[in-house]
């Protein structure tokens, strides 16, 4: 029998998306079934709760297996999250000195930290402070976020449903938009700020030549008002119902986001502009200039937690990584993340492998610019051979009483 | 065997819904099983594309049973939509005429129109000006709109599905911001000028005491700003995220919409404005008064569109009430519309009944004040008694490639 070695503790970080707890729910479950691992620990609102001690027994909230299969298809964050910035601990070592004072007071020998690129940075940071004071902890990564903006990872858990739930409300919308005999210009705003991703997963919605979306724009290029002129008059030659897919973030030559005029200029720990109203905006100049019907769509909160249109590659994927996350970290890893490397296209498959979290934290992965076409205006076939594996399957929810059935830690432990 | 006695027309007119094409292939179903009816044709986009005889045979496009089931579960308008309004035919019979020497052209004798109030005046005012020459033709309203906001029918073709997507996203929604240990207020803008249903169907979303939504704005009721302010300031006495879902067409009590001061005032057909805002107008609201983090969020046309995500229940009595239309139309009704009557809550069951479409065109139902909460913000038990039997049961898509498959009209038919 293996010695037991202490306890984990598992967290989650970042925005939240509708895989963040199948990673959960496979971190739990390989923790739980391994003889050197105690209590597997919940951290209630990532880091910044567990430094106030908002601590789950995840044995007690996780009763049965049919808890664990309800957690997968329950979108947003279970334990709740946060969006905590741990300082430099050369700065200021206050938060590391509680935080390890906690490790000890809890016996945790293992800490699973479940997030994007900024959560990296903190498991970075701690890892990084283990070494400096000689703590054993294992400080494990598992990474999340629908934009799929992480380095060295071939994609990221969350990003495949986020893609198939784009993809779906793009063609039903282009269905919608197809219904009037007269010319309209449909904007779809999709979440993005740097990286474009989940803009250009509205392609998949394409079914044949000629099919919406009609032209995307992604942030990675320049965006030019007289360039989308051009384009809506050009595709108005061919068909009179244009639907345009636009990340939230696309930026004019001169670095100025589109939406600006009208962003409320919201700031957040990261420093990040709230956006909002690109497709408003877009909308409106083509209702000016071409003097057409238009509507602005911004697909919003939905996009990342529509737990009830789960792609099952996705979710199963993110099961996966999270039950490899623990497997590291038995066998020794610390201070990596655990990413997906994609060893053949077809038939689809990828296999886990860890790399030092400092690849990952606060990088950013855009789309390779040989994936956009010349135009500015839409990604090549390579993107769409990239991204349709991912968007397989179906994960369908637990219904009671006509709607999805979701699990929700109760709220005295909030 | 019956005599033959001509051909039936079916047509597709208004906003589009997730269950419309449901309806229409009830129609051409009873339509082609009937002996009595020739061949089954399609107005592509409304009348307005009749009268430019933009026309198919159905028989020739929905060729397999696999089509029709395919149909089924395809949103938005398969044959296309219009929102052309008949002037009376009192004051010029021009469009008549034409409309019915059309009518002899092609053999028609069974007129199917299924859309919502609007389309119904177009039913209205055919019938009548049948009546008047002395035509044989049939004209049957077939209901459809996710409004719910039709006379004479227990409930509308479409709004079980729009109710059930609704409640799924609020719910969804509600999760995502639970995921904060922060003071937050989402407000959710839900289709529905003048009638509350729609937004009344996000209390579906609660599946226990104190979940959200937490308040319910309807147009029903006059909207206060102040009355806002103290709700939400007693929500934050008992928790920290609210949700709050709200009809694009609440006003205040002088009359003018909430969402007036940033309305775009363009006016469609009918003659109604464009709304669009209100989630950002009472979002900024409170992030101005309370300081607190908000969203504003407009569920917008996946409202009406979503078809990956329909009621079983609402697509399967659209299909019947098609199939009933035809049939009262072959017992010699015209001028009539085919409602839902509910004959019994538990078990719940349905009858269908040919009502004068005089009694629906034009007209709007609200939703009863007995059902809204005195404090004009929640709606009561018996409105949610009302509304659980349409979101029961679910149709799911047919998947191609990780996507949801539609029946498409090919593109040369509009």
């Amino acid at each position: 029998m293996t010695k037991l070695c202490g306890n984990a503790i598992v967290g989650q970080s970042g925005g939240p998306t509708a895989a963040i707890n199948s990673s959960l729910a496979g971190v739990y479950s390989a923790a739980k079934a391994s003889d050197a691992i105690g209590t597997v620990l919940g951290m209630v609102n990532g880091l910044e709760g567990f430094l106030a001690e908002r601590i789950v027994d995840l044995g007690e909230t996780l009763r049965t297996d049919a808890d664990v299969d309800l957690l997968r298809r329950t979108p947003a964050a279970y334990l709740g999250s946060c969006r905590l910035k741990l300082p430099k601990w050369e700065v200021d070592e206050t938060l590391y000195q509680e935080a390890f004072a906690l490790f000890e007071k809890y016996d945790i020998r293992y800490f699973f930290y479940i997030g994007g690129n900024d959560s990296m940075d903190t498991v970075l940071k701690l890892s990084s402070y283990a070494e400096k004071i000689g703590s054993k902890i294992s400080f494990i990564g598992v990474p999340k976020t629908i934009d799929n903006d992480l380095l060295a990872t071939d994609h990221t858990p969350g990003f495949g449903s986020a893609a198939k739930y784009i993809a779906t409300t793009v063609r039903e919308i282009a269905e919608d938009c197809r219904a009037y005999f007269l010319n309209s210009v449909t904007v779809i705003e999709i979440m993005g700020r740097n990286a474009g991703w989940l803009t250009a997963a509205s392609a998949l919605a394409r079914n044949g030549e000629g099919d919406s979306p009609d032209l995307i724009y992604l942030p990675e290029c320049p965006f030019s008002f007289d360039r989308y002129l051009a384009d809506l008059k050009a595709v108005f030659q061919r068909k009179k119902n244009i639907v345009v897919a636009v990340s939230e973030g696309v930026c004019t030559e001169d670095g100025q986001y589109v939406c600006e005029s009208v962003a409320s200029g919201k700031v957040d720990a990261f420093g990040h502009k709230y956006l909002g109203g690109t497709a408003s905006v877009l909308a409106d100049y083509a209702a000016q200039k071409l003097s057409c019907k238009t509507r602005g769509i911004e697909l919003n909160i939905p996009q990342r937690c529509a737990g009830h249109f789960l792609s099952k590659t996705d979710a199963d994927e993110a099961f996966e990584n999270g039950k490899a996350a623990v497997g590291f970290a038995l066998d020794g890893e610390t201070g990596v993340t655990i990413t997906y490397q994609r060893v053949s296209n077809e038939p689809y498959k990828i296999e886990f492998k860890p790399v030092l979290v400092s690849t990952i934290a606060n990088g950013e992965k855009t789309i390779p610019m040989e994936w956009i076409s010349k135009g500015f205006n839409d990604v090549t076939e390579e993107f769409i051979r990239y991204a349709k594996p991912l968007i397989q399957g179906e994960l369908p929810p637990i219904f009671e009483d006509g709607l999805p059935k979701h699990l929700v830690l109760p709220r005295e432990c909030f």
